[in-house]
């Protein structure tokens, strides 16, 4: 039973004091929107995670910068079809200039504003198509623009992704609302606080300033950083949390007796958009969820989960409905991890498949059976201490294959 | 120039002293040949090179144990089909039998048989098949049985994969043959000699055995550690030297003048085995040669190789004649390599692609004239040292899904 509710068809514009919008602006062949504004009516306190790349965007250097020197931000105006990344100082003097005509728009300052983008790498942002699209969404803010918004982020995505929750906090309602992208250029570093997509989360919950970054880095760590859909990590991951107080409960810190009912909530609203990406994952046809169990060491059991989630061969194997666990015990031999290989069980769902490093006997078409159903659990037990980990993962398709081949936009 | 010549036609068999056969025993539903076997005609100084993955198949324990304690071997035992990995006691008895089987129609000690096995994981060996193929094999050895052990040990390949070469070392001359097999589950464990496929190297040179093991450990970092095609380390992975000194040279030791002769001699051939295996890789319509320049240390060169080598975004943009480079900078800023990204260039053959970690401006079309061709290369200079590092790999296509979504047995 948990101590929140989900507000059916919510978003980032149901807490109080957020509006959004989600516009047309040309960066796209197709046409679709391609620019989104998420903007508090008043200052929020703000964290953000982002790429570890050695290759960050444009608009990641200046989000990282801005926050070094202000946790008080207004806006995020957000453009797909181009990454703005590789290129150089022109593409940095790009992004600050969507801060800056977004601020002006808005009568705020450019400190104020967050900036990301997503899309093509190495190419320059087509600016007067941006400024005419930043004019666009300011005129088209409003406190129903977030299902826009989560839709003008989009690149290979098929589906919008957002989610909203509710809950009570000293006697007040409280909400946290999501939206998130990504579908391709997935993975996560193992054990560093990143994100790995876009995403942007809003609440009305009053939090501390230093809290609100320790949960995010934190959160990230259980939810973004445990996805993978083809082992890519991206040159723009940013995920920004703004929280602007508008709901009036006593502002949350580490100490308070609620900290641990808000993260909990935050942990959903998390989890449930990071396992939104993979549902949509490129071409994927199976949301595969990998757990590893008593292992020696926590690096252990990640590092078998990270080798499993990103095998070919295994996300192959899945697609095509096969049980071949000689493949997931091949992951977990060459991923670098300790453990003694004859105490190991293998288990798909229920169904036990290996025990103590051999053929656990079940018959090839009950696995069969778990391997045909479009949502299942690999459960790797190390049996050799007590750490676990846990990642959600897809099959890769020949889909896979075609929209990456082919994907020159 | 090279000091040798390429032997036409030539394979294991054509060094002095050595026998092959390949036969049919019934492993493989196809009724293709699924038993090798190789004999030198007296004991040979061996060397051997194997997985280091955490559940190395029966056959490779057994191995490396027969190669602790002795050095002398007459014969390598080869099964497809069934790879004895995962198999527990029974399978480490089954590879045992194997050498008792083999050792008994040899009239030779089962200490002096290495045995091999590659195919599917976790199944048993059907032993009457196999005592049946073993004595086949036996009786179907001839000095020109090389091409047949060649194909016998096939499994996804589409081709037997077979060399042969000869030099004259203080006027005697020599040779050195070799097989190989692998098409998928290819990819190197860096930095650490071992092999991730079956290759068997014949020798007629004399060579010490303190040498002989030296020289394969350090040629097989340059080869076949060097190439991957879809990121997954098998757990039968095997690469053994024999060396019968028929030739009549003076053994080579690290000492002899004519040392290195003899080791770009081999490391040829190891080198055209393990691209070979890259050429004949799953699916594959590309092969891709990596080349990383100029690194600081020889991890950040081999961290960015591996990266950009095993990037499924990377491998489906090649298979497309995509030349989003993006990716290739992408793969390389999450390698977890060292370098200065404003420092980085990047070509398609001798196109510069990027300079100083932007677009170079070359007009895509001759991008895409390279990326066109069946084999290219990749060169990414990180302008940052002296250290460089070079891998063979290869396109992901929709024959690679349909192989391994449909490949049980």
């Amino acid at each position: 039973m948990s101590n929140f509710n989900i507000v059916k068809d919510g978003g980032i514009t149901t807490p109080c004091g957020f509006l959004a919008s989600g516009v047309t602006a040309g960066l796209k062949k197709s046409g679709n929107r391609d620019v989104a504004l998420i903007v508090s009516k008043s200052s929020a306190n703000c964290a953000g995670a982002f790429t570890t790349s050695l290759f960050p965007a444009a608009p990641v250097v200046l989000a990282k910068k801005n926050l070094e020197n202000n946790t008080q931000f207004r806006a995020v105006i957000i453009n797909s079809g181009v990454a703005n990344a590789c290129t150089g100082e022109q593409g940095y003097k790009d992004a600050k200039k969507m801060a800056v005509l977004t601020a002006s728009a808005l009568n705020i300052t450019p400190e104020e504003v967050f900036v990301s983008s997503t899309g093509r790498i190495g190419t320059h942002l087509p600016m007067e198509i941006i400024e005419n699209g930043i004019n666009m969404a300011v005129k088209a803010l409003s406190t129903d623009g977030g299902a826009d918004a989560a839709t003008a982020i989009m690149t290979t995505d098929t589906v919008p992704k957002e989610v909203c929750i509710s809950l009570e906090l000293d006697g007040k309602t409280v909400h946290i609302g999501g939206i998130t992208k990504g579908a391709g250029m997935i993975n996560p570093l193992m054990s560093v606080p990143h994100a790995t997509m876009l995403a942007y989360i809003t609440t009305d919950a009053a939090v501390d300033q230093k809290y609100l970054s320790i949960l995010l880095q934190e959160e990230v760590a259980g939810s973004f950083n445990r996805i993978t859909v083809d082992g890519d990590m991206s040159t723009n991951d940013t995920v920004i949390l703004m929280a602007n107080g508008k709901a009036k409960n006593t502002p949350i810190t580490s100490e308070s007796k609620d900290a641990q009912k808000f993260r909990e909530a935050l942990r959903y609203v998390m989890q449930y958009l990071a396992k939104a990406i993979v549902h949509d994952a490129e071409g994927a046809t199976k949301f595969v969820t990998v757990k590893i169990k008593n292992a020696k060491l926590a690096k252990d059991a990640e590092l078998c989960a990270d080798a499993i989630a990103n095998s070919l061969l295994c996300k192959t194997a899945w697609f095509g409905g096969d049980p071949n666990w000689g493949r997931v015990l091949a992951a977990a031999g060459y991923a670098r991890a300790s453990f003694n290989p004859k105490k190991v069980d293998l288990f798909y769902d229920d169904k036990p498949v290996v025990i103590n490093g051999e053929d656990a006997g079940t018959p090839e078409c009950e696995l069969e059976e778990v391997l045909k159903k479009d949502n299942f659990t690999l459960t790797l037990n190390l049996n050799d201490g007590n750490f676990a980990y846990e990642m959600w993962t897809n099959d890769i398709s020949y889909e896979y294959v075609k929209i990456n081949a082919e994907y020159h936009t």
